[in-house]
């Protein structure tokens, strides 16, 4: 399990929010992009979902179930640092107008609508190329992440208590 | 799953090749490694484990159960092309004189001998670097598929029958 459980940008612990991850995943899945959800980054942070295009461009989702989630959180910026595109992505019924707000960078962000059956493109995110080194090292820690919890549920005995 | 059951190759169908495939991926844990397997690779092989180190470096490990899968394969040497190193691994009580045969090439190819609880290094392997656009390319496939399984594992209804 990931260790840093105290972290309070954590959405994915409650149900919407996992719905909302399983959904976006599956718009994901039909674009031939391969997702990974609660990736740790260098910088403190952990994205709600990281995922790969086969070009490997790297795509982050944040995850926001409430107007108080979404405004409390000031750092979300931070995220442009390790990824080509960012997106938002809520639940059915939040309020989207609060994403038109300039604060929330709307010419650099996309949004996402997602339940647990599927999710609708609300908004594309423009693609800004991270540095290619910075993709590389980010491209090859999140093979290492997939690889790692993939042991980890076929060997939990030995490999369930590390390397999350 | 894997398209391409038909692939005569394949002995991780076999018990004693998955023991040998879990004791290889804790000795890998051990040391960083993060491993998957059964990896279809773009020249119809496919790879019983590839890893990854830290550095990126990439590691094949061609699994066998008997001398007439170890001698019966010819084109083993086609794995060179994509990965930085490679080892044979084998079961406890394999006759492992047969990899010093030049055949086998005995300087290019390491050997490691398991079981289901662990494995020994018997032979290390040399790093042969792979030209970086490959390993490029490899790595964002293995990050790609690592995902796609741990997508298929959480919501199979939805990914269990494409993109293995």
């Amino acid at each position: 399990m990931e260790s840093d459980l105290s972290d309070s940008c954590s959405p994915l612990t409650d149900g919407t929010a996992l719905a909302v991850a399983r959904g976006t995943l599956r718009l994901f899945f039909r674009h031939d992009m391969s997702g990974i959800l609660e990736v740790p980054l260098p910088n403190g942070r952990r994205a709600d979902i990281m995922a790969l295009d086969g070009a490997g461009r790297i795509t982050i989702v944040e995850i926001k179930c409430s107007r108080a989630d979404l405004l409390g959180d000031m750092k979300w910026p931070d995220y442009f640092d390790y990824c080509d595109r960012y997106f938002w992505a809520v639940p059915s019924g939040f309020d989207l107008s609060l994403f038109e707000s300039e604060a929330l960078w709307p010419g650099r962000t996309g949004l996402i609508v997602a339940d647990q059956y599927d999710a609708e493109l609300v908004r594309p995110a423009p693609m800004e190329p991270l540095a290619a080194a910075r993709r590389k090292a980010e491209t090859l820690r999140f093979a290492r992440r997939a690889a790692r919890r993939l042991t980890a549920l076929s060997d939990p005995d030995h490999a369930g208590g590390t390397g999350w």
